[in-house]
Formats: structure tokens, C-alpha cells, sequence
């Protein structure tokens, strides 16, 4: 299976369509570098990989990348409790309202059952 | 073990005197709220809390208080090889400066020696 | 009167419940160290306080944070006039784009009424 | 030819009511000294200019602003394809979620012929 | 007398030749638009200035810039207290390390007697 | 010409050697990807990604990485002028502290003569 099939789940056709029609060099090297390369390496399991990309999103400040790795985490094993965990630590390192932020987002991944398992009425990308 | 003791290590002794006597209260509430309140919750492994903090450091681009937490990785468990691979997926989040800023200080000190079974030869805080 | 009283003022209710029910802790967190703890602090005025945080928050960019303490820092004591003087400095500091990002939602928070003596006729929250 | 008028076009009068709108000294802070003071200086073209403008507001993160920079190289003579390979070039430099997230605004700008020679059906204002 | 007397102080011809020499036209933007045109502004008094020039240091991470605002603080009247302040209130919304990272280099300002009534041994511009 | 040696110039052994002790998958992913891949495509020329890279790092605040695209901006062909246009803007965009730190670093690259044409008594890395 690959990285993204990992990661971005039942949703890998539409985020790979929506990338491609997008710009299809960034597509490119999002699939062959970040993903396939980088995310792909041994080392380190892809559900601490994405927690990583949780803490790095939420000192960005990003909304809909991090939603994007909120389900990915999810997909890849991470526990509810493990993100959730992840949240409430970036409030030490990047301060309350990065976190509080993030909770909000955190929420409305969950409520809106944009991972497996959950159903999926309203599509996360068009709120977030 | 307090989680003070776990990420600070030998060095516990002589960072709890500097940060009590730079501010009291900030060192209170590291040590009582960030560290044996936050950091301690269960719900993620000191090791993977010790990852995030590293990406969320190397987001701020904080030299010093990076060092710290690359050590701290380590003395919880971390093997040199997953802090590497933290470092190298920062690249794809937060760009390539800051991955190679944070590259050259974890040679630094894994050079420094500066967690246990490594000697000590020259303490990292004065040239990070 | 308590620090959150202070700041909240007659939303004080609905964002406790909107905190507490999105994630009990990090309410906590934010109840008894952020605000009961630290900005309850003497030696800095209240409306001091919501100055910096209004700066702070424009260098994070984060708008429903910022919206908050916008209010807070009326509520609070600040008049129109120290409120836009903090953002307009901003724009030394952080640059002209989190000014006028800033300056923007300071206008939606003047025109919503959203604190006393102005009416609410649409929630903040909902747009910012 | 005054900046604003090219980089504005034909959205300068609408821009500036607004910005007076307002707050009539960020407008003249924005006017006099961004614009027709620094902006304007000799030795580096408005095009390069607007090129670094939209680099330094991928950095920020700042919709908005960005999107009326988008549309301001293409103003000042900037052909689609360097606007996409300094979108592009930024991965490397501030990551990719930073890029993709510029990228889909640049989408936006494009379809929504927010620049001479396209029409204007929609205001991008409203959406970005 | 002059925001930049009233900031700058004693070091006013020292930071002044200095800034000359490195750039003609930055020192005058600097000069006749930072200092006296904005932080000459009415409306706000001059210490709540720097205690927000403090925060959006302490947001950016710009060590000498941030000395010379620490210092200037204490010129226009701020207390020693109310800079502390300033420092530990952004852990809540700029996290630990900033604020950290701040208190150290506020301790040097303190300790190298940096400002009036204090005696200057070493020059902080070279170690900060 | 590769794109390392147009940027990297007479230092490219080097920093090629440095880069390779430092890590090797990472001098890898900014050889062939960074360099050989992104900065070598066609649409915009060397300069003015340059120039792009400046700002991106002004922006960071990485003063090491900054201080290796001053020098490669000259390397390319860009004049001192244009650097310091792109350095001068900067302070719209990003600040006026960020644009200062960069006219300092700027002034070191300059006098360090640390590039072609200039001789180079000492490197530039170890004071950066």
C-alpha cells in the first residue's frame, strides 16, 4: 500500500484529481517526494510521522492541510486520544491560541466523520 | 521518575538552578505546569511527546531550547534515528532552512556528547 | 470579579460552554493557568494585558482568537483609540499585510456590536 | 503612472474607498509610504517586486492580502507561468502545505478573472 | 525630545551612526516613518509602546531587536516588573520557548546594565 | 552548469562537502530536488529565485541559510542594488525588525567578501 493510500484513505482518488487539475508538477512532487520518498521512509511509523505533521500544521497555522493530516492520523492508527494529545501539547511549544484552533478543527473532523468508519455526510474540505 | 528527571536528565540539577535563578515563576510554571502537568498526561509516550516537541521547535526556529529537547528525545528513549527522521520530514512541513539549521545542531550535539554514554566535553548551551 | 468575567463580559457563559464541550482540559488549562493564573497576574493592568495579546495574536495571524480579546480589550478598559493604535503599530513590527488583516476584523468587531454597550446583532464567532 | 495604478488596475478606486473606509492613517501609511515611497524606488522592477511580495505573503500565510498580489504581478507584466513557479519555488523554502495552500488561491484568482482580460464574475474579496 | 531620544537614550548617536552606515535609506525610513511618524503617534503612551514592541519581538524571535526594545522600555519608563510581565504573559500565546528565549536575553539586558542608572560594561549588540 | 554550481560557486565542494557529513539524505533531497529539480526549472531565471529565496529567509529568519542566497544572488548575476531593494522591501511585507537583521547580514556577506571578485579573509559561516 502505498503512503498516500495510508493517508489519504477511501479519499485518495478526489484529493489526487483535485491536486492533478490543480497544478500537476506540485501534484508530482507531493506524490514522488513528500509522500513516496520522505513520508515512505523507514525510521519512523507513519502514525508518529503524522502526528509530526500535526504539531508542524498547527505552527503554520494551516486549516485545511491540517485537517488533511487530522484524518491521516486517524487512518494510519493513531488513536483519537494520541491526537488529541498532540493538540493539547502545541499549546506548551506555539502557545493557547495555535492549540485552541486546532481543537475547533480537531472537532469538526470528528463530528463531521471524515474517516473511516464514521460516514461522511458534509465534506470537510468546504467548511474548514 | 518525575518527567523533569526523564527529559533533563543528569543535567536536571544544574537547568532547574539556572531557571530558578533567571525567573522564579517561569520556572514554576514549566516545571509545574508544562512539564509534570502537560507533558506528563497519559495518552502519548514521553518519546513521541519529545518528537512533536522537536518539530514544533524547529517550526519556531529556537536554537537553544531545541537542543535541549533533541537531548531530551534521547534520554526518553528515541534512538538517533528517529530524531533524524524528524528532522528530515520537517523539509516537506516547514521548508528546507529550517531543516538544515536543525540538521546542524543534532550534529552538534550528538558530537557534544551532551546525553548519557557520551561524555560531556563542551556544554552545547554556549555555542548553539 | 474574575479575570475571564473581566474579558468575556456577557459572553462569558457561552464561551465556557463552547469550551467546555469541545475539550474539558484544555478548558481547564486555559480557566485556571492561562487566565486565572497568568494574566490575573499583578505588576501589568488588564488592559495592558489585551494589548499585548491583541499584538501577539496579529503576529500569529490567528482571527477568532484575535476577534476575542478585540472585545477583551474594550471590555476591559481600552478605548477605540488604543485598540487601533496597537494595530496600526503593528504594521512596524509584523509588517502592513497582519495590519490590515488585523485592522479588518477590528472593523467587523466595531460594526457587530460585539461588545457592551453596542448591541450583537450577528455573533463574531460565525464570520471572523 | 502612479504603483497603486499598477498593481491595483481597475480595482484602485474600489481598493482605496475601502482602505479609507477603513482607517483613513493605515491608508496613507499604505499609500504614501508602502506604495509610492518603497514600492516605488528604482532598482528592482515591479514585476520582480510583486514576485517577492507574493513570496513574502506565502510566508505569512495571509489570504487576502496575497490574492491581491496574485493578481498584481499579473498587473505589472508577470506572465502566469513565473506567478506558478514562485508558488512552486516556495515549497522549498516554506513548505509544501504553504505552497498547495497558495496554489489554490492562485487557482482562484485565475478562474475567477480577478485581473484585466478575463471579466470579473465573482469578487475574489469574498471568497479567498 | 524625539521618540528616538526617549527610546534610544544615551546609545541614540551610537544606534544612529550605526544604522547610517549600514543603510542610508533604511535609517531614514526608520527614523522619519518607525519612529516619528508611528510610534509618535498619539493616542497611546510610549511605554505601552514598547511593552507591544516587546511582544511582537518575542513573536518574531529577533534577538538584537529585541534588546533594544527591552531597554528602550525601561527609558520611556516601564518598570523592571512590568517587562517581566510582558515576557511571561507571551508563554500564553507565543509558548514556552519564546518566552524563555526572552527572559534570558532580558536577564543580560539587566545584567549588562544596558540602560541608564546601571553602568555598561559590555555592549549587549555583541553578544545578544 | 548545475544550479548548485551557479549558486553555490567556488564554495561548491565545500558546502557539497559539509552537507554530506552533515547528512546524507538530505544533501541528497537538496541536491536533486531543491537544486537540480526545483531552482532548475525553466519560467523564471536564476535571479529572480534568488531573490525569491532571499525574501522566503528573511522571512524565516534563518540568518546561516540567508547568508548562503546573499552570496548566491551575486553569484547569478544580481547586483548588490537589487539585493538590497529585495531587503528594503522586505520591511513592508515582514517588518521592520526582520529587514534589519537582513541589511546587518547583508553588510557581513558584503565586507566578508564572500564572493567572487571580492576575496574572502574570513568565511562568513562562522559569524553568521
Amino acid at each position: 500500500m502505498s503512503v498516500r493510500e495510508a493517508i489519504w484513505g477511501e479519499k485518495k482518488e478526489r484529493i489526487e484529481e483535485a491536486l492533478r487539475a490543480l497544478d500537476e508538477d506540485l501534484y508530482r512532487y507531493i506524490r514522488d517526494f513528500a509522500y513516496e520518498e520522505v513520508l515512505a521512509r523507514p525510521g519512523l511509523d507513519l502514525k508518529t510521522r503524522e502526528l509530526l505533521a500535526i504539531t508542524a500544521l498547527i505552527a503554520l497555522g494551516s486549516p485545511k492541510e491540517l485537517a488533511t493530516h487530522l484524518e491521516g492520523a486517524l487512518r494510519v492508527g493513531a488513536t483519537e486520544e494520541e491526537v488529541r494529545e498532540t493538540i493539547l501539547q502545541s499549546a506548551l511549544f506555539l502557545g493557547f491560541p495555535r492549540a485552541l484552533a486546532a481543537m475547533k478543527l480537531w472537532e469538526k473532523v470528528r463530528r463531521g466523520g471524515a474517516y473511516p468508519g464514521k460516514g461522511e455526510e458534509r465534506p470537510l474540505e468546504d467548511e474548514a
